[in-house]
């Protein structure tokens, strides 16, 4: 089918390479021009505006938005629904809050503009293994676009969850999941590496274990694969990023009264991994230093 | 090889009938007969008392104890001592715990028995898939056994760990982490099944997580088997037992100074499942009376 | 001086008790009639709309607010504002998300009406004992309304906080940490009463911590009071509310990449005790008879 | 009434100079000289030996033991028990494992000797305002004991818990509590410190939350004193301790099988502010590349 792209980063450009492969004609967009020569050289259209792109496409017209949620994301919607024509739809690709999900689909429906919501897994692996897809929009609208998703997705498929907001959402979600599968993992080989009088080799225990173990599993193979490479992690900070989604899922399960203790823990360690130190530590010891006379270590 | 083992409940009897598979003279016994008796069948050299378990099998023996940890495998162990001799091997396959394995190695080797620690994953599973082995103990012992070993594990085979204690320690996190991971998705989809305005179908939802997604695993397989079965898993009741492991797991982490927060709110959770009601709750809702006069319910 | 309030429910109408035994002018208005008649007899001047609220006050007026947050508080902000003239003052006494008094001290500042946010602290006992005043606003508009805050609070006074909205934050904060030094109790209680061999007095053992104990404070005389009461807490359901601040403190931690486990598992643990069962608990039993063949039990 | 006490630390000397006070003959002994020439000035009997403090004391004797828990006091118990006669009581008022107690009075029965437990609340400020007491042991023995009691407690008292271990089961819990408050109250002025654009000044929040809020505290009064020293906590360290009985409440909660989120967090906690870095966030920082391409920090 005729596919409209913009935003070419990572996710992006693999995206755009995968549907290439799958024969599809993709006219290709991005705020600097290298990405754009580059996939054109893969064989898609270029486009170096959203005039351009939008121009390249027939109605009714398909484009996605592969950007970095908030902000950049909302600004290319509004710029694309400026150009475009009642029956076009626009699908949010990045990790866009359901919530904005709603509140723009609401717009773009008063100008006969169609929206749908992908939420997007598998990472840096998506282009040679299909991408995870978790689809928000109205039946018939997705249905439009299923050969698109059918060419993403691995062979078993892409799911169409329900109404616009439900893709992201279930994204959101996945992301939350796969915050508290890794500090579990993380928390496990810890405690393994501070039990030192065992030795005991956290590659070969990773790898043990994802050959028929009830924890095997494929972020267990990423990390046998980061312990073969770096036994002891040396050459790593343990500095942990958090991109949005795992705080979206806390506040949405706090909104539903559902406890997600583990979610929820799981981004407190990553904030703890950002800070040298902390103010709360600073008044504990303060406290034990007045009831008790501890001493405290001078800062 | 020449194995022995005594304790037939469902690991250990799967065990048995992978290592006749294999070929090995397995010679069985259990406290009841009909376990006996039903692998002989499968040809087995029956054993009804631990005596002819023993007798039955050829010097230097291997004799592995697959029962529940604590009493049970102590008693049985300090039973086989008492009838094995210097150059025999006593494998513990159970969940124990591993600073039991560390004091009954020592009080073995007084006596020229040798002690090896298995730790055993892959539950009903195992089988047919065969199981993951953590295993603990002196190398040329641990060498020795090794063909026993190997047919029990999958076909990239087990791993010997470290010294006596550290099989079973691993599988001790390996549970912890289990809880973890477990209570991870337990979290997402009580999320996504709260969100009712979405209508989510947990089952498509896990079955196409497990088509490339970050958090695909065997857990989730399990996971969408589970919810194709009972969409709404109306049929089961909110009640989750542990076993022992995660509790070992948070007092180890707790000795070895090392934040634990998801493994223990995993355990903490299942400690709610099977409260109908928490007496802190109470003193919290007095608490609420009396500084603000909230309404209580009434008992 | 002369004061306006509208919400006379519990908390209100102390504090126009309060302000009425200061001396002040106090002009009482309310939805239902009952209350304002009841205070009327303590000599309030009654209003029995917005309007004659706003007509019996002196410009340049000051009106309280004390309503619940949200829609209810909104609405009647708005309808005063629409009486109100330049120069005149709203405060808002209950419990607003800080973000709210930002936004609405926006919009009034443009129509020349001031606005204050008062957090107020104390429960039911701050009629005798004087309210914690937590007071966010620009200095010369509190320091004008000074003589209001001096009656409510005890000897030692109130607190100016800093600029709008500063009030009601240090409020919210207060009701987070509320939320665990609360919990921090219920699990001590819980876990002595599950000594049962003990056989512990939970009354005394209150009494005996209010007397020289590091943990004695305000909330451990009131459970003092309710053991006194029912020693076994036997007439109360575990069931447990909560007013939106916790939640809201949580939120704020995130937004500010502080960790906050403590109070936030304080707001989940709430959610427990009212849930019957959790379908979190149903999908960790699930996963276990898949993996294990561990026995679920039947709904 | 005649009193022998050995370890004459802070805790030790303290006790022993509010029983002169309080009209007793006090016999003090320590491992090294000073302490017990200074007690001795304030009245004390010396003993340079644990000889001498035994035969300074008529039988039947009771001796006070206040050192650091675990081998240091296990030693004093045995050596004083060898020196003393059936009818003597030996009082442990350190921190110890209330199963260490059971298992002590057991072996000491056996002699004749009778064994107390003695909680010890209230820091370097019991020596003037009393000590928070929660004895546990034989009602008899405790009788007997009474006057030491109710010069050590403030004026209401010293609680007998009941049998021998529950006066350290009711300290230890008691400290689990302190730990969950403690980090209630540090989470809060995080948040606060963290909302930089309200400049907030946490000694005055502090100080007005002592005055009528429902958080209002002994700590939050040590609190308000360590802001006024130091209003940002420059000077300290944000580095935190911690004694045992935090370890050892959860470690109960958990035999108990009840849920202490809070509790536990709270010693988590201060396990990260001894950690500079922790090896779980460096596996979540590997992860994160591996799946996502996700740049890391370059140790």
């Amino acid at each position: 089918m005729d596919i409209g792209i913009t935003g070419l980063g990572r996710m992006g450009a693999n995206m755009a390479r995968r549907w290439l492969r799958g024969g599809h004609r993709v006219v290709v967009h991005n705020r600097s021009r290298g990405p754009v020569d580059e996939l054109a050289t893969a064989g898609a259209v270029p486009a170096y505006t959203l005039d351009e792109l939008v121009a390249a496409l027939k109605p009714p017209r398909a484009v996605w938005v592969m950007l970095p949620a908030g902000e950049v994301t909302e600004r290319a919607i509004v710029a694309l629904a400026n150009l475009m024509a009642p029956g076009d739809t626009i699908v949010d690709a990045g990790n866009t809050m359901y919530k904005d999900d709603l509140r723009r689909a609401e717009e773009l429906k008063a100008r006969g503009i169609y929206y749908v919501d992908q939420g997007t897994s598998g990472g840096i692996w998506g282009l040679e293994l299909g991408y995870c897809l978790m689809v928000g929009g109205d039946a018939d609208v997705v249905a439009r676009l299923e050969p698109a998703f059918r060419t993403l997705a691995p062979q078993d498929g892409y799911l169409h969850c329900g109404p616009v907001g439900s893709g992201h959402f279930v994204k959101m979600v996945h992301n939350g999941v796969e915050y508290g599968m890794m500090q579990a993992y993380a928390e496990g080989f810890e405690i393994m590496r501070s039990k030192t009088e065992f030795n005991l080799d956290l590659h070969k225990i990773a790898a043990v274990w994802n050959h028929g173990s009830v924890v095997r599993s494929w972020l267990l193979e990423l990390a046998e694969d980061a312990f073969r490479q770096d036994p002891h992690l040396e050459s790593i900070q343990g500095y942990v990023e958090d991109s949005g989604e795992g705080r979206w899922t806390i506040q949405t399960a706090i909104e539903l009264d559902v406890p997600a203790p583990v979610i929820t823990l799981s981004l407190f360690e990553r904030f703890h991994s950002r800070k040298p130190e902390s103010f709360a530590a600073k008044v504990l010891a303060a406290l034990r230093k007045g009831f008790g006379g501890h001493p405290v270590k001078p800062a």
